[in-house]
């Protein structure tokens, strides 16, 4: 049988372990994955465009589990009522080829994403860093400030979206989880005194939710909203000042803030400082930019820590997703097995 | 929701409906398919390689759908009771990027497989044809035949294969299903007087199962055991008699008995016989030979047959796979939704 967690059960499991326990679980999984990059099969995302959207495929596989995510793109969906980016996994053993679990990775790549986000800021953030602005409360937002909290203990956040609506529902959840959080009008008020701008705007275009006269000395940046061909936050002067943290080159060249820059514009891919290759801050002055789309390796390693939670818990559900034939020569028998009259008969 | 169609639900579906017109009509839906060919997004399969085998993800979609299929490929499974192929799939609308379906696809693979078959011979075999010679007695061997009978009236059997455990098998479920089956002691012994010829053994490596001087004039051959690089059944000998039918040239001269052939060696595709572009059979003496090595296109009709089936049924049940939150920007209030003293409180 294969574990099955959908979007209840994935509830369930946060919820058993805690939020923010969760998400600092989740962070050291994906630091033990970037840890070890040499070991994964990193390979191009196969995608299926058409005129409204795109659905794509995403494989990733070491030597034990092999790892895909189906996630779609689809920028009208919100007219219908749902989700413009809806995702789902599935992790393998590589030994058999048998899929383990089944998951649900709407909720759990918002997840993965502020872990990653926090994790790296761990290593770029000055380490007295008390307040973070964030620009954009849409899905991905009380993630990124739980996500920081558990791992760098920031507390105190000035949001700002052009959204009025969606500023009251962030106020709301933030508040209701013990942030202080201070309401901006513009941008350019919310990055006041923040030791760290987190931008994760919608916008499918590209935008300066950031311009270079905002961002003071010192602060860290972590981008998550410039995640696709077309798409940046950042104005490009913002780059020339800082030192540009990627997750993988190739791919952050053509969907990250970075497709604003020349192909040889210098970056630093981040699992070389978590494995302790590459400095990551170097001085208190410095303006750290970590320019995140989003890469495999993190939906490996969220796949693989879900799958370790489940298997402690009692009563993750399983799917018959792959038959299991008394002979694997006798998969006529199988079918036949589950004939109403059969099995009348044998009861 | 998804629908979801594990092997119980696909078993109940096929025993309501009846395996031969479950076969019939899921030949329809391939043979509609394969009439519209130019209508889909043909891409190369993903393929993620390990020492023991493979892990393949087949995504094919058109305008409205968008399919793939996930299958592996170990051979060594058989020795601690696994499949050394299993497989599933996923259904998504492409105007919203939502997957619609997941189901087993080990099963349905192996009906789909059938079911082409059978439509192909429907083309090419004598319209006369009454015997069939089955020379590999598998998992997919009764499936075969039931789709033979259904589509083509094939009532009458002669098999065999190299393990008598096999054949006894076959011969017991054949038989309980009204086929005339004579085991035969030899694959020469096997093609006496058949009209049609299907191999089906699952030796990996190249193989001589069937060799030219026991292919009489006007037999026609449904060939799906050499179906991946090193394997393949028939004397290169059979392929210079015959003429070659194949689902995607490219894909074929990889993996059929076509890569014993040169580049050039000539070959039709079965869509184009099926749209009534090309000639099936031209005269009573003719050796035809289809080449099968399974296609995504064939998958992608049985999930969309599948799916319209399910849609037609009560109780297929569905799963949490996607999330679906009240407001799409607050995918942290559906989370907390699920805690449970919010829920108490809210009871």
């Amino acid at each position: 049988m294969t574990r099955f967690i959908g979007v209840e059960t994935l509830a369930r499991i946060v919820h058993d372990i805690g939020i923010e326990p969760f998400l600092t679980g989740l962070a050291g999984y994906i630091e033990q994955d970037f840890a070890r990059w040499a070991s994964f099969d990193k390979v191009p995302r196969h995608a299926s465009h058409s005129d409204v959207g795109v659905i794509e495929l995403m494989p990733i596989a070491d030597d034990e589990r092999f790892a895909f995510k189906y996630v779609n793109g689809h920028p009208g969906n919100g007219r219908a009522g749902l989700l413009t980016v809806a995702a789902f996994g599935v992790l393998s053993d590589v030994a058999t080829g048998y899929p383990r679990l089944v998951a649900e990775m709407t909720l759990l790549t918002a997840l993965r994403t502020a872990a990653t986000s926090a994790l790296v800021a761990r290593r770029l953030a000055r380490p007295d860093s008390r307040v973070m602005a964030m620009i954009g409360l849409g899905a991905q937002s009380e993630f990124q400030a739980l996500a920081f909290r558990a791992l760098l203990g920031i507390d105190r956040l000035r949001a700002y979206d052009v959204d009025p609506a969606a500023t009251a529902k962030f106020m709301r959840n933030m508040t209701a989880q013990g942030f202080t959080v201070t309401a901006a009008d513009t941008a350019q008020d919310a990055v006041l005194g923040a030791d760290i701008i987190t931008t994760a705007t919608a916008d499918k275009r590209n935008a300066t939710i950031l311009s270079a006269n905002m961002v003071g000395a010192g602060v860290h940046l972590n981008a998550i909203g410039g995640d696709c061909p077309g798409k940046t936050e950042l104005q490009r002067e913002i780059l020339l000042r800082a030192e540009v943290f990627v997750e993988l080159e190739e791919q952050t060249r053509i969907e990250g803030e970075l497709q604003q820059m020349p192909a040889d514009f210098p970056v630093t891919e981040i699992w070389q400082v978590i494995a302790g290759l590459a400095p990551g801050r170097t001085g208190d002055a410095q303006v750290t930019l970590f320019d995140s789309v989003g890469f495999a390796l993190e939906d490996f390693a969220a796949l693989r820590y879900l799958d370790d939670r489940a298997a402690e818990l009692a009563d993750v559900p399983d799917i018959d997703l792959i038959a299991a034939p008394d002979n694997p020569q006798d998969l006529f028998g199988l079918l036949q097995s589950y004939r109403q009259d059969v099995r009348s008969q044998a009861a």
